[in-house]
């Protein structure tokens, strides 16, 4: 760590103004802002600059490196398998992680799947497994190795030293306004990422209404940015751009998801959700090295479904145990014959989290049994009368406002009029 | 004041992404932030994106009067003649307040000087007066009134009342990079002036490279906008451009420049002072409604001087007291013989700074003696050897950073060469 000091002042002033930080000053301010002598407010002015005005690809660099160093490196060079994640920048219903680690777990590779909590209108990976009974996301480093050598998977909370800086400043942005910025997003995600360990690493970068960046072009930047953040820190990456237009399957909440889950580790679920995550596997298969395997048999024929069975049960959870219910129900039909032309995801993830699935602030706690099920998605024929979507919470106080949010949410049509789907569900590659 | 409730980071974005604010969100977010619901680090990231996009002429209004309503409103339409004040955005030397108040009350009308103290390299004020023993800046409201009665003017800290969401966001603004921002200055100027209750008010708008905003174009914006908020408010309000290229007069600091005050108001002291202080005490008289008084007589026929003993004793100064002397000088001299072309403001803001003139943060202490001498101006010829500028400091700690800033800080050539001294002091009038 440098000794030398800046004055936060002067480099707020040059990012503001449109100039580069050089490296020895963005490690001395994050570090400075780690240790708090850079206050909150000095932050958020800068992250608001650098989100109005940029940062060139040396800057994200050395950003990500610096928050590297804020913390602690995982090593996982002592086990015998090679190491691969998956990292999605989230979207509404993306339950993929949790069919897809026991999937690629089955081939003898580990997967060490350190998840974060949902903000806003995307949904958490840990607040959905936490709505199996006994299941717990705190693992000591021990035992969060443990179980990644012995089940080849494992899904759990990134502990509090990996890029505590990425940790502080992630907070701050969500209260900032400063959350979709190419360099921020992109050194966020990549330094927790390179920090864990992994050996491999595949993005699973999001495009559509329902993305935190819905220009897919933009998207293709963040995803190109992060590629190459992985390759200078030795970390196999690679990205699939894919499609956030409509809701991921038709389960979005926490216990919705895990069961929508299991269906596909049965060999079932929605073609989207099956799809995207027979499609990840072998990205991530083939990242570690293990190209050509048959991922669609081990959902298949029940590998998979073991493998999960195992996962859940080493963190405490029970897989037989009834998944919770939500005590108040709603409705929502459709109000003519025809076909659904058009689902916005943003609405649903909307809906979800106000009906308790997610959490307005850090400290608030998240309802279970809370969501959405869609008994429609874009193409299917409806008729008058047929739900279209049920609202499950704990609380009916909140059925009012998640129900406002769907105003708009989907559209029906005649046959043979265009489907407003996005396109295809993965637009492109980035290596 | 409004109970609608809205989402800061809603807000946030609006104006992170060019977007106009609503008057009824502007008002609550000046009295959230005021209150402390919403933070300093969201502010900043306001700030910053209110930096970067701008504002309209109807966002600044209304920031201006949500700033105003954050505080109470002083009342002067008692007393039985005109109130007139004046504000300088701040240059380097600029002590015109201290002849500039009790020149303009000796012609029936009252000035109520409500000032800040200084922050970075241009002086404050309050600090500069704080040099003569015993005088006080903190006076009660009816003191004040009564000193304003009595004396037709005092120069005195203004109240925690007046404004306080303009003190609490310009403390922000210092330590986030968000200080040159013409909607920002202008509101927290006009703001503090006009919950101050003067009935006209003359701005004195710096431009050149030792003011906040170097380009003239700026200043005149700046000057523009806020004559437009004064006359919204129904104060009278004019603007002169005046030029801070080189600094004003020949004492920066704080004892000194009252000693270069009182030689002002004796009917001498450097040209710049003395013409300036001329100037704005006749644009303040015709804001007023006083045109054609003979000014210059009274600086020269000691009424001016008078009036500014009977101000200083009145609250609590000795005007025969010496004033302080510092402990340690240091010289700079000469390099060749010639014609001292250029003179930059900004190094001798600087060097007076670093010598214990200014404060770093807020609750810093200054050094009433220290301070710096011009011993030439641009155009002046000089010998090799020759004292041009001396340092004066109670630590001699000091002196090397405050050499170090003064490096290039004039430039020596032959007679004939172009003189940089920026141009007319006074180069335009806004009203």
């Amino acid at each position: 760590m440098s000794v030398e000091r800046y004055d936060v002042v002067d480099l707020i002033r040059t990012k503001r103004d449109g100039g580069q930080l050089g490296s020895p000053e963005i490690a001395w301010l994050v570090d400075a802002y780690t240790r708090g002598y850079v206050g909150d407010e000095q932050m958020a002015a800068l992250a608001m600059a650098i989100f109005l005005n940029g940062m060139d690809r040396r800057e994200i660099h050395d950003l990500t490196q610096a928050m590297i160093a804020s913390g602690e490196r995982m090593d996982f060079s002592a086990l015998p398998v090679p190491t691969v994640d998956k990292h999605s920048t989230g979207g509404v219903g993306d339950k993929i992680t949790l069919p897809l680690v026991p999937l690629v777990a089955c081939f003898g590779v580990a997967v060490p799947q350190l998840s974060g909590r949902g903000l806003g209108h995307t949904g958490g990976t840990l607040d959905k497994l936490e709505a199996i009974p006994g299941w717990r996301a705190e693992l000591s480093n021990p035992e969060m190795l443990r179980v990644l050598a012995e089940e080849g998977g494992v899904v759990c909370a990134a502990g509090a030293g990996l890029a505590p800086a990425d940790k502080k400043l992630y907070a701050l942005r969500d209260t900032t306004g400063t959350v979709e910025s190419i360099p921020l997003i992109a050194s966020s995600i990549m330094s927790k990422k390179i920090a864990e360990g992994t050996g491999a690493l595949v993005l699973d970068v999001k495009f559509g209404s329902g993305a935190f960046l819905p220009e897919i072009e933009r998207g293709r930047e963040l995803a190109r940015t992060m590629v190459a953040l992985g390759r200078d820190a030795g970390v196999a990456t690679s990205a699939l751009l894919t499609n956030m237009h409509v809701p991921l399957g038709r389960a979005v909440g926490n216990a919705v998801e895990v069961a929508e889950s299991v269906e596909v580790l049965a060999g079932g679920g929605p073609s989207d959700v099956r799809a995207l995550t027979v499609a990840l596997a072998r990205e991530m298969l083939a990242a570690a090295g293990r190209d050509g395997e048959d991922v669609v048999a081990a959902l298949d024929d029940g590998r998979a479904m073991d493998r999960w069975r195992r996962i859940v049960r080493a963190q405490g959870g029970d897989p037989d145990a009834p998944l919770p219910v939500a005590r108040e129900h709603e409705v929502l039909t459709a109000e003519r014959d025809g076909v659904l032309l058009a689902q916005p995801a943003l609405p649903y993830g909307v809906a979800a989290w106000r009906l308790g699935a997610g959490r307005a602030r850090k400290d608030d706690t998240v309802q279970a049994a809370a969501g959405l099920i869609l008994h429609a998605k874009p193409g299917d024929a409806v008729r008058a009368g047929q739900p279209l979507v049920t609202l499950a919470t704990d609380d009916a106080d909140r059925i009012p406002r998640a129900v406002e949010a769907l105003a708009g949410a989907w559209r029906i049509g005649n046959a043979g009029e265009p489907i407003d789907d996005g396109g295809p569900l993965i637009a492109d590659r980035i290596a």
